[in-house]
């Protein structure tokens, strides 16, 4: 191929040649018209452009549409949507205050935000204004014109502009500086200092609405002036908006940090500290059901249940390779000096395969032996930046229900798939049935791995095949793996739509090289054990979280911290009442006696507010035969039924876990 | 009363004057001439002093004698007896080698040891020579006598002597120095500087034995030159000695490091670090099933698991009082700037009182709410020094069965009771039916107790009262008390006669005032609520430690890590072997299969090597007819039985825990 050619890959396979310096849209236009149109940006090796950047080199090339092929939203469109969006509102802000000093504004997860220096003090009552104004600007669907400047020309422009905040953002840049017009004048029309990618035109914003404003310090550093924060988002279409919002509201009602405060599930005290969960009794109930039923699965399943402790020498950490690797998300060692001269170094353990691989390594294998599964419930420790974490969700201190399976290398697939089978079956026994699988491969053009490429490309297809035999619905993406090894990851959508990565799988030839652990195998010679680690849930903090907001706080019956609550209609039945929560506890059932004075329709209501599966009446009627008037939790009324059927009943729906 | 006069009072509370200066043994022979005979020391307020010294002050005065009344041994009787032993044993040692010089000499736990200087390196071979000049030394029945010179008189006096280890012991000393010398006349006869007390005459020290000879430092210090440390014992009777070397030879074949590590119950790795434990899958299943034993019991009488973190912030250990003031006992800190630039500082937990307290203070509590009951398997870290740690029982990660109650004071009797139930039922199901209670309160003389006086007196009322009431064997012991309250100890006796401290149950008036904890009466007033701290096992590590010892690893079938194990006669039985297995294993049974072709009889001894509970034989006939011949652990032979009938015994054994 000659030097001015350049070979694209498309997603399907196929390739084709080009003149260097075509343009991702002459390349979309010369597969159909229709797909030029809709082209909002292209990918080329994974890395997002402008559909007018000329393409300079070979490699895999995508067409970004505002939708995937299976018609979901994409991820690149999103992300240059959002973008141009950020512009739109900067130019809208300019054009309200020209005062405006523009700092810096980028795409986020769900959105955008700007960062901006101006006297007067945007509120929410500003929003309609500033909305109008951008969405004039998305309707005169002006270009977005990127040109490059020499980095002096550029640095000397933008201090000729007088925005000490860009001179600033373009100091810190390498190279030539970029700059984005809305429109094509330069010197005239709207433009910012910008890396790109955009969109084609403003046009191609469908639909946008600002969120919030805040105050925010240049490069977070209070020491500052304060400057604002608008955040704000966009979508291809209105509809696409108008489901994030009612998604984002319907997300508000079931925020877990409220759901958690209000049923008493967990609480965080900054005597403590912050991101570090405090299992509250009712938190405390679920989790003991979680753990249960996977301890349950485990031993049925060959894993023996080990415990090691939450700290570990920083030498086990040397020789695992996590640190220093891994330094900056550790929380800083306990450093002393023992009372008898030793000095000793400690480390909160970020995670526990150390910890079981010093248990594998304290005795001999045979081949025998293998596989050995170590399980435990495992508190790990990692310092997460405090502007990130989020209730349960974000945390500093998390329970993985870790597991680390030594074997040999025929044991793997065998293994990968039982260990596969483990997170459905949980997932099945929560009704979690919404999910998918990323297979994640090593990107075979890095180096960044370790161990022999055949021995990668063994385990890949294994887990390759795994995902095709057992029927899992299943992407593939090159890059994601672990640095030792390729792994499986769960992707599960909650019941408003989120999608969570849970559960993970992975494959592991490079922690037993380093620790040289060794099994004897049929020939009598030493030989390497492999090792595979998984966590059906992730953390027990992380999952309980997503619980809360899946289930809004009305959890199934066995999980319910309160499970029943008996409530009298009169007096005169206190007693037959007080009888039935007997019998109730008695069975072993998590109930609540509302045994006072109240009328019995606030009691219906309490119990609905509170979300408790069953209320139990107990009346006149009921009290004479041992009955109770049944009302499931979303006002169903179940009738009544002698107490022994009711009891039956919840022990069966406790039993399926339904 | 005079100046002259002082005031006894003798344990049965009676008192009586003396002359100011009368010796403990005219006052013992003021009682009895018996008692005056059998007299080693003397104790006045608890300290222990020679029989011959004049007593100058007041006091609780109990004359010293070999047994108490109860014909147990007198703990000061063989603190004195190992004492003069040791002078004893280091006039021997002078005896034998006239260059010997002396260094320091104490009597311990179980015995004495006396650090020497000598070119001669001691071996066990020197014992039996050594040994005879004790007993030579012991036949002489020499009196001990004491005398004091001013400090700078005895300094000159050791320094003429030339022994630079005495001289450096006494310029560390305070005051006038006491010399005791083997004899009565000074200079001539043995002596050495010594602080005392000593028996009145070596004839009292009626039997020695030398246990062992090590290499030591001089003030423990690595760079000083080495010494040598000769470990012994002594009695009041060669009965004594015997029935201690015995119990010594039996609690070493029961050591739990060494059946810990053969039976793959535990491992400290020294990558983790020192007093750290590792759990391997045979202590997973044993701390499992006394967890689930104790979370059964906790459930059914309404406790609450919860969950804490690892850490906590320093400012939680200010407020509750354990930093600084436990600083020494503690690892060090985790001390860090955060990348926000935060300044943070935390402390492994060393107890979980005040993270419970945190849960208890996330919401506002009723009296109808209490008593509130938190029980966590809650996994502590005290920097205990690296010489005393020793295996499970003496570490520095531990993890308590751990519970705090909070109750209104009119709740605390029956929750104590209750708590103490708890306590009683487990030791019961585990068999452990040889306890007594000690009662712990404070000294009344003293002021280092928080708290009204008046609310420690009820506390201690209540205490006693229910000790009493439940009828428990218990003894009540002045100035044991913890500063924040008094408590109720369990000392539990193993098979082998030696007394452990297991669960503790305590009275906690301080921290509820510390961090201002409140329920509202029903009064509609704030009220502090009392704490119950309350720890059956005590941790999980300690009791297994001393399950290990206390069974010598054969434990019970419902703790055995493996709990039978099905071997065949024959290859031909092998199928039939595999399929009991298999419906043990269905069962829930831990099971392990022996299928190789060794003898029958080689296949029963490893059996009972490996101290598992039943080893099933599976022969032709039995293969036939679907049983299984049964040997019992300890080569019981049961017989041949149903499968059926040995699984439905087997169960029922479990369930029993017997």
């Amino acid at each position: 191929m000659p030097d001015q050619m350049i070979e694209l890959t498309f997603p399907d396979g196929s390739k084709r040649g080009f003149n260097a310096g075509v343009t991702g849209r002459e390349v979309a236009e010369s597969i159909g018209k229709r797909l030029a149109a809709d082209a909002l940006a292209v990918k080329l090796d994974g890395e997002l452009l402008d559909v007018s950047r000329p393409l300079a080199r070979s490699g895999a090339f995508t067409v970004v549409t505002p939708r995937t092929r299976d018609g979901k939203l994409d991820k690149g469109a999103l992300h240059v949507i959002r973008h141009t969006a950020e512009h739109i509102a900067t130019e809208a802000l300019c054009r309200l205050w020209p005062q405006t000093k523009l700092v810096y504004g980028p795409a986020v997860e769900d959105g955008f935000y700007a960062d901006i220096d101006l006297d007067h003090k945007i509120s929410v009552d500003d929003f309609p204004k500033i909305e109008a104004e951008m969405a004039g600007i998305i309707a005169e669907n002006k270009p977005l014109t990127r040109y490059e400047v020499p980095r002096e020309e550029g640095l000397k422009k933008i201090e000729a502009e007088g925005n000490e905040y860009k001179l600033d953002n373009a100091r810190q840049a390498d190279g030539a500086l970029s700059f984005y017009i809305s429109g094509t004048r330069r010197g005239q029309d709207f433009e910012d200092l910008c890396m790109g990618p955009h969109v084609p035109s403003t046009g191609k914003v469908g639909a946008i609405k600002l969120t919030a404003v805040a105050g925010a310090y240049f490069h977070g550093d209070e020491k500052q002036k304060q400057l604002q924060r608008i955040h704000g988002t966009a979508f291809p279409t209105k509809k696409d908006l108008d489901e994030h919002l009612a998604r984002v509201e319907e997300a508000k009602k079931r925020d877990h940090r409220v759901i958690g405060k209000q049923m008493g599930i967990f609480t965080i005290s900054p005597l403590v500290g912050q991101g570090l969960v405090l299992w509250m009794p009712n938190g405390g109930i679920i989790r003991t059901e979680l753990q249960n039923l996977m301890q349950g699965e485990l031993l049925k399943r060959g894993y023996s249940p080990v415990f090691t402790p939450h700290i570990g020498s920083i030498e086990l950490y040397k020789v695992s390779g996590h640190f220093p690797y891994y330094k900056d998300s550790q929380y800083p060692t306990l450093k002393g000096e023992g009372k008898e001269g030793e000095r000793e170094e400690y480390l909160l353990k970020p995670m526990n395969c150390p910890h079981h691989i010093q248990i594998y390594a304290a005795q001999p294998h045979s081949y025998r032996d293998l596989p050995v599964r170590l399980a435990e419930f495992g508190t790990v420790y990692r310092y997460e930046q405090s502007g990130e974490l989020t209730g349960m969700t974000r945390v500093r201190g998390l329970t993985q229900d870790d597991a680390h399976l030594f074997c040999t290398q025929d044991q793997v697939e065998g293994e990968f798939k039982s260990t596969v089978e483990l997170v459905q079956d949980i997932f099945r026994a929560l009704n979690l049935t919404d999910y998918r699988v990323q297979v994640s491969l090593r990107d075979p053009k890095s180096d960044k791995y370790t161990g022999d490429p055949k021995v990668w490309d063994k385990a890949e297809e294994t887990l390759k095949r795994v995902a095709g035999d057992m029927g899992l619905p299943h992407d593939t993406v090159e890059g994601e793996a672990a640095f030792y090894g390729p792994k499986l990851d769960f992707m599960v959508k909650d019941c408003i739509g989120r999608e969570w990565q849970l559960g993970t799988v992975q494959l592991d030839y490079n922690l037993p090289e380093r620790f040289k652990l060794e099994y004897i195998g049929a020939d009598n010679n030493r030989h390497r054990p492999v090792m595979i680690h998984r966590a059906p849930f992730g953390s027990f903090e992380r999952f309980v979280g997503i619980l809360i907001e899946h289930f809004a706080g009305a959890f199934p019956l066995w999980l319910s911290p309160v499970q029943m609550r008996v409530a009298n209609i009169t007096d005169r039945q206190e007693e037959a009442a007080r009888r039935v929560v007997a019998a109730l506890r008695a069975e072993g059932f998590r109930v609540e006696e509302d045994l006072g004075h109240g009328k019995i329709n606030a009691k219906v209501a309490e119990s609905e507010t509170a979300k408790i599966p069953y209320l139990l009446v107990v009346g006149e009627r009921e009290a004479a035969s041992d009955s109770v008037a049944v009302r499931a939790r979303g006002r169903k009324n179940l009738g009544t039924m002698p107490l022994a059927e009711f009891i039956a009943r919840a022990k069966q729906e406790v039993a399926e876990r339904k």
